[in-house]
């Protein structure tokens, strides 16, 4: 099942260059150069909202003691959004701190994530001691089936044995499709009976159009070996003051992870936005309203330039170059323009150069991404 | 050598509360209570610098992006103050952090920590998988001597053979007595001979009075196996902010730091606060000097008052109270009257229930502790 006997990603080597993941503008600007247009990272176009903007100017007098360790006041907020206690919440400096405090507290000894996905869930295990297992999601359809749990159900296969955690990203990511509530709920129940934890990584559930059939979270009355992450950084904008969560199956899983690492994890100026951000109920709504007229126009324009669109349920969309397509390096020569998208070739696989991802911002923007790649694609080289 | 057969520290016990440190305030605060007068926690009296509060305002529109993962322009900035290569220096969600960060990048079978001092870097330790040993510092002096080098350089008593990392704070917290360059640089050289790296948090040395003739800088351009922790938090007053920094003996162990955890460590408004701080050399003076002049008059108020100064160099004073004294429970009595300060009780070999610290404020808030300590040290409790 598992078709790569390497790993692409060590903990070691990225050492002196930490994994690039798109949204690294600063060597633009700190060259001096007009900051690129950024399509490599998906946060939401609308920038941060004002009143979060105004909250954090109007605590800058509490920034001066330490953080409030427990995060008290943001986890009521929390509690109160998502119907589960306080004490099944732990917040984090964003959703990688969180990614990475999991795989220490839960100390897996194998984990089980699909290829592609995000690559901190692997890292973070690979730092943990962790031996970490692939579940390739093929071209052209990059699914999740129910093949998955049933591997895992009958130990059918090497991975399923040994599997502490198993990783799923909903949508996933770079490839933006969404699993199913129904194939998720079996390889919860399957996780459940071998002891295993499920991990689902709901960052971008916000921003898909119906979340409600989507989220795993009804499931966490019932299953104590499930977490859910979330995160702040996409919807509201807010990548640079780090903050994330996770929900919790059980209250003990909640506690574990929260007593994993340093005290004051989480910033004043991330709580206090945090708690502002959940009020922002306006901005989410025309955020949401955006994606969803903005994402078809951009999967249409993308189409229409000759490119194959793959995915794309939340706020980015996954695509492939034809392979008799003028178009390679395509992510270098939009660079050369000033615009940045995110060439998909260092996840696992997708590594032969013709996978992208591009984020769903304003239309202005988005026509002019559109228009940049109908150059480079029709043009040589 | 070590009297402790068990450990205090147990992470996992940790897990539903994490270690009280002081300069938790919130509980009042969520209650609708007064913000209480803390003293329990050592941060600039002088606050936010106004400099930096404006920085935060003005770059708020940056806080969408993701920060910096490598905070390149924080960096130069350090590179400069210490005159050591930017690759030298890893920066961190606060000194806890890099604390957490360096035993996992150093993974040490075995550490060596004084007893007392800051308890994370054995929480640390411990979750990196580490064996904990203590070296007792002892009542009245608690200093640290020859005998400490001594001790590591013959291998002469079980820790010696064993520890891969030696853990000093200087000056020491909660004691606040400085180390010897002299003794400190006879304790590196006994590391290096071993293999073992020298970690020196020196987090408090800027707001000593001869911060040149104690820190370890000068020592970095020899010693590879020296790694130096300094933070935002207390000079600055942004221990909200969550800032704080490694200078390394080389490249290699920087790096290694660095790629451990997740990206994006340290938030934008830190990487913001951090360069402007550094150029506010104004506060800085006025800081120090209000420092030097106000911990000076608070030893002569606590001695007068009847407790026995212990120590105290940097911005905080460690005391005793006299066996014999009627102000058991101090802290409890001056928490009932709005004024929190440090119980050491939970310190390794300071867990009788005499020992506090308090950390050196305005004036007049110094004075009105001095007045609440003389009152519940000579009344029955």
């Amino acid at each position: 099942m598992n078709k790569k006997t390497t790993e692409k990603i060590n903990p070691q080597s990225n050492a002196l260059n930490p994994p690039p993941h798109g949204g690294d503008v600063y060597e633009a600007i700190l060259a001096g150069k007009p900051e690129p247009l950024d399509f490599s990272a998906n946060i939401s176009p609308l920038g941060l909202p004002e009143g979060v903007r105004r909250a954090l100017a109007e605590h800058a007098p509490d920034y001066e003691r330490y953080p409030d360790p427990h995060c008290r006041e943001l986890k009521t907020a929390l509690a109160e959004r998502h119907g589960l206690p306080k004490d099944r919440i732990v917040c984090g400096a964003g959703s990688a701190d969180l990614i990475f405090r999991i795989a220490r507290a839960l100390a897996p000894k194998d984990v089980l994530v699909t290829a592609p996905t995000f690559s901190e869930y692997e890292r973070a295990a690979a730092e943990a001691g962790a031996v970490v297992k692939h579940y390739p999601l093929t071209y052209p359809d990059f699914v999740i089936t129910e093949k998955f749990s049933d591997a895992l159900k009958k130990r059918s296969s090497a991975f399923a044995d040994y599997s502490d955690i198993v990783f799923i990203c909903n949508p996933n990511n770079p490839t933006g499709i969404l699993t199913p509530l129904e194939i998720i709920t079996k390889i919860l129940v399957a996780c459940e009976d071998k002891g295993a934890t499920l991990f689902i990584d709901e960052c971008f559930m916000d921003l898909t159009d119906e979340p409600g059939d989507f989220t795993a979270e009804p499931l966490l009355a019932e299953h104590e070996n499930l977490i859910i992450l979330k995160a702040f950084t996409k919807t509201w904008a807010m990548a640079g003051l780090r903050l994330g969560y996770a929900l919790c199956g059980s209250e003990r899983t909640a506690s574990m992870i929260a007593g994993t690492g340093p005290p004051w994890s989480v910033s004043a100026p991330a709580q206090v936005a945090g708690i502002q951000a959940l009020k922002e109920k306006d901005y989410f709504e025309r955020l949401r309203a955006l994606i969803k007229e903005e994402r078809e126009k951009l999967k249409t324009g993308l189409s229409d330039a000759g490119l194959e669109v793959l995915g794309g349920s939340a706020n980015y969309i996954f695509f492939r170059l034809p392979q008799a397509s003028q178009g390679k390096n395509l992510a270098a020569n939009l660079a050369e323009k000033g615009i940045l998208i995110r060439d998909c070739s260092n996840f696992n696989e997708l590594d032969d150069g013709t996978y992208f991802r591009v984020a769903v911002k304003l239309p202005e923007e988005n026509e002019r991404l559109i228009s940049a790649i109908r150059k480079a694609v029709n043009h040589a080289d």
